[in-house]
């Protein structure tokens, strides 16, 4: 089985949930928006998936993922929580078992959840429009999740990290839903710095969650590697100084 | 096999999504917080539930839902989506393939997050404070998803009935991604009658499927009972005049 992810190539956005655990499975991928155009990469080997009028099931935006199967057609799913779904039944990234499966969904859909919130911090009022023709309202938004989401997203983490005594979130192995943690906290200690270094003083399980993610062999080696897009202000995750108070 | 929906009771709101799949399925519920409290119902339950030390994995938000298993633990699902995804495998409301299981749940997602932008629209800046503090950041909000978000999420749902020819989402029979955009198309037209009315200019085979969705007759049966809560102010879809323009 071999993988073509497709996420836009300059930012780690929602896609880098996805490369986080194609690199900690040790998964065969080709991140294609991101090779070159006459190999067939390139973002137009991604606008032309999406604009394919033969296609049956078009994704609605990227990520999406292709799985290349011997003897059968190509699997194409997007939306980032589907495809780790997948990754995780396939690879060993999630448990066995029919209710810790549906556990490390709901964990990576309430990270989905933060993530869109995160977004909304500096596009409140309009998907379309710059940061820059948004700031007041932007900085209105900021401050509503510093001040009240925050708290409850990371607060909700280090319960079950208490309540559960292996330090990962869905039992004695490391899931998806750990991985997506990680760059959850990555994320925010990069755009929200002040207001994150305050938070992890209450949330010390799930500091010492990421750092463990963090040294994972194969996650070490990607993150010290150019795959590891840095962060920016094009993506999700954006350090705007007048935002992070 | 029997359910408890634990939702807010007094709104259609995410649990609605939940509601409509366990009606078509005629499955044996009970709506948690909508019983009267000396019979273990009322909102307090759910809040009991939700701030429970002993959970291991305790719901971050609303809905969740409590399978009550014959011979096992009872099993606690939270966030719609990973509901559905139950629902649909144990009741026929997906397919059986695992590319037709991804698709749906691809489906249902993307829904999602047509949802969350409509519950951004009312609350762009703040999701603690009222509308009515918030009203100019709304109009504004509202303006982008009405030209720009709607004729992208409802054209994807119309191509892909239009390429797969048998009037329902995902193959030749109904399945829970049917019934939620029902219910999507349902609430933009309580929330945006006239900008709904136009975009449905451009999506036949949308509102057709709307149709046949309240045409099945356990879902008639539902529409037409008291256990289906009218939309209100209080929900995710609102109608506030000067937003639908």
């Amino acid at each position: 089985m071999t993988y073509e992810l497709h996420y836009w190539p300059t930012i780690q956005g929602r896609g880098e949930f996805v490369r986080l655990a194609l690199e900690e499975a040790g998964a065969d991928y080709r991140d294609v928006a991101r090779a070159i155009p006459h190999e067939g990469g390139g973002e137009e080997a991604l606008m032309n998936w999406m604009a394919d009028p033969e296609l049956a099931r078009p994704p609605f935006a990227p990520p999406f993922l292709v799985v290349k199967r011997a003897g059968a057609e190509d699997l194409v799913i997007g939306q980032t929580a589907a495809i780790l779904t997948y990754l995780g039944a396939h690879h060993g990234l999630a448990p066995a078992d029919e209710a810790g499966r549906f556990w490390v969904d709901q964990l990576q859909l309430t990270i989905a959840d933060l993530v869109a919130e995160v977004h909304d911090t500096h596009h409140p009022v309009s998907l379309s429009a710059y940061y820059r023709d948004q700031k007041p309202e932007a900085a209105r938004r900021a401050a509503n999740f510093r001040d009240q989401r925050f708290p409850k997203f990371l607060g909700w983490f280090e319960r079950i990290l208490e309540r559960g005594h292996t330090g990962w979130l869905a039992g004695p192995e490391l899931t998806y839903a750990d991985l997506s943690l990680f760059q959850a906290v990555s994320g925010l200690r990069y755009a929200f710095a002040k207001a994150m270094a305050r938070a992890e003083r209450e949330t010390p399980e799930v500091s010492a969650l990421a750092a463990r993610v963090a040294e994972r062999p194969r996650i070490r080696a990607y993150l010290a590697s150019p795959r590891r897009i840095a962060f920016n202000e094009d993506g999700i995750f954006r350090h705007y100084p007048e935002l992070d108070l």
